[in-house]
């Protein structure tokens, strides 16, 4: 029987990410090493002959490096409206370039990748995951695309940890830095809320000790650590307007015992939906555990570190409504990073939209990024 | 073969409850009825001759009615520094009664008790509870000690929900209202805390819908779902000056891989495996949803609604740092009783403690008691 050649695949799905080989070994900060280990990452914009027009982004907890669209992959990014030409994050001026954190499972070795000496997954396996080592993992990409010193190290949430892990691993590495909605150090209160997401997925039995198979994730957990982390990434204000006490659409009701009612639960299923085919679930732990874990303090009191880190300006961007890098966090930072020498300036934005503001009010982060980025101190 | 007598059993636990039959039927709200059901309930202090200094105090949402300590009952009850002689509720002054929930577990008829006309217990076929419900429950007990009108109506948390539900029903069964950290409505922010709490237990195989056995229940989901109560009962700031990063306590290390590392997290794990113990997992369900379902609105426009409820004073109390319910919803609550001809005071208290302030600031909450309700009218 001849089989018909088979027509071009659309299906393939775009794709822009290219990949750095980190050093093989690659050290881990609390012990281990990988071996052959890799991360994802997109860029946009030009490269500069004098190769001083880097802009370094680090993502959240869950974003893959897919920021914003490219020719090569014309899919919206996590940050579409901010990362483009004439953006809050012009291209047309900087080189961007957006790393899938180490750990995660959108290109970068974590986890879920398959371990060289094993051929099978890492799973818990894997060493222990740090914010240090995301930063390390990012600082060697850049490494390989032959940028010495960064314009801008810039990072959101997680990313606003590991901007400062990076600043003070590698003293010297970035001339300006952007904290936004970061930390130097999670709260109890972070911790807390953090630990019962992890918890609700190491509880569900699907979870097996991290050896469920990759078609059948611990749904339950995975869904239950969402539903929570969306909780804790907004506001309440923000949904008393959204939501109010608004009934679940029609469409969205079940028969179950306890079903959902109202519109908020809807909101919250439809996220939790999207994210339990999206992400695997031992990243997650090991990623949500490092920020955890993450100190500033480790490296040495923070104005010490942050002198060190030869820094010449610094943006900190805080939201009042955050619940989970409260604006007090970024007021510190603020403070510390001017006492360190480091000419700051601190935006405290009375979004209401909770921690995720930074995904949501464009607007206004675009417009202290723009303001910021485009002042030169030379 | 003989057997001796055997020694008077020192473990018979001390019990000061008594128990008020409900009229069978005993018509539930959103339909159904429960026959032969009856209140847990009890009391400090006396009743008058002229029956007029009845305190009818209603719990949280898992309290039972021990409030404090009796000859019958000597065991420290939930409120134990607030009710007794000369305290911020004063049983020298007030006959003070304390209901246990319909629809909880600790001796009023819920969905754990035995339906007798099964003789099974209810589980889910008890039918759906109301926090209207659950006023009129306790409406019924205090009509069943010959009191007709009450000198006050308290509730804290869930309990500020059932006072207005009870306000709502019965124009003049109170001359005063003591709302605590409550509302007229339940935010789209508590819903959604509340349901994933809630999802944490039917998600929990154990929970089996409703069928498991009664000494296994669903430990996994109700630890979740307490940790996660204890967090937003709690405030950021609180566990800031409590715990820090402060490590977990050695003899709390457990080898698991994801384990606790840190001071908060035994802190919820001691919360929780208290919890597990003490509450059933389907009395949870039905509560917690019945306090995302309850919406004073219901019963016509709020003012409207309070006028007809006949009340002459009012005290509202709500705490800055509570996120659950937060303090503007105590504001609107007093500016609402005010425009319904109540004499209301609102007492906007600065504590750190969150929702839960009221079972900790026992000095201040019990200032502001102590001064409304030694304050006649008459």
């Amino acid at each position: 029987m001849v089989r018909p050649t088979p027509a071009p695949d659309h299906r393939e799905p775009m794709d822009a990410r290219r990949y750095a080989q980190l050093p093989d070994p690659f050290p881990m900060w609390r012990g281990g090493a990988l071996h052959g280990a890799r991360i994802a990452y997109e860029t946009w914009g030009e490269l500069n002959k004098a190769r001083d027009n880097a802009l370094l982004l680090f993502t959240g907890l869950s974003p893959p490096a897919h920021a914003a669209s490219s020719p090569a992959d014309p899919t919206e990014g996590w940050w579409q409206r901010m990362v483009g030409p004439g953006l809050g994050i012009d291209t047309d001026h900087f080189f961007v370039v957006c790393v899938n954190s180490l750990g995660s499972c959108f290109g970068s070795t974590g986890p879920a990748s398959v371990d060289a000496a094993t051929g099978k997954p890492y799973r818990l396996s894997f060493p222990d995951l740090s914010v240090e080592d995301i930063a390390r993992a990012g600082f060697e990409t850049v490494r390989s695309l032959g940028i010495e010193r960064l314009d801008t190290l810039m990072g959101p949430s997680l990313g606003g940890m590991v901007v400062l892990a990076y600043a003070a691993q590698f003293p010297g590495a970035a001339r300006r830095l952007v904290s936004i909605s970061g930390t130097p150090a999670a709260s109890p209160f972070a911790i807390a809320l953090r630990s019962i997401q992890r918890e609700a997925i190491t509880g569900d039995p699907e979870w097996n000790r991290g050896n469920y198979p990759v078609d059948r994730p611990p749904r339950t957990g995975l869904r239950l650590a969402r539903k929570l982390g969306t909780v804790t990434y907004r506001s309440a204000a923000e949904w008393q307007q959204r939501f109010d006490r608004e009934p679940i659409r029609a469409d969205m009701k079940r028969g179950d015992p306890f079903a959902s009612e109202f519109a908020v639960q809807g909101y919250l299923e439809a996220q939790a939906a999207r994210f339990v085919t999206a992400f695997d679930a031992n990243c997650y732990l090991y990623i949500s555990r490092a920020m955890d874990r993450f100190d500033l303090s480790v490296h040495g009191d923070h104005e010490t570190v942050l002198r060190r880190a030869q820094l010449e300006r610094a943006l900190v961007i805080g939201v009042e409504s955050d619940l989970l890098f409260p604006i007090a966090e970024q007021r510190a930072l603020a403070r510390v990073l001017e006492q360190a020498g480091v000419g700051t300036e601190f935006a405290p934005l009375q979004c209401i939209e909770g921690h995720d503001s930074f995904l949501i009010d464009i607007e206004r982060f675009g417009r202290e990024l723009r303001r910021f980025l485009s002042t030169s101190t030379n």
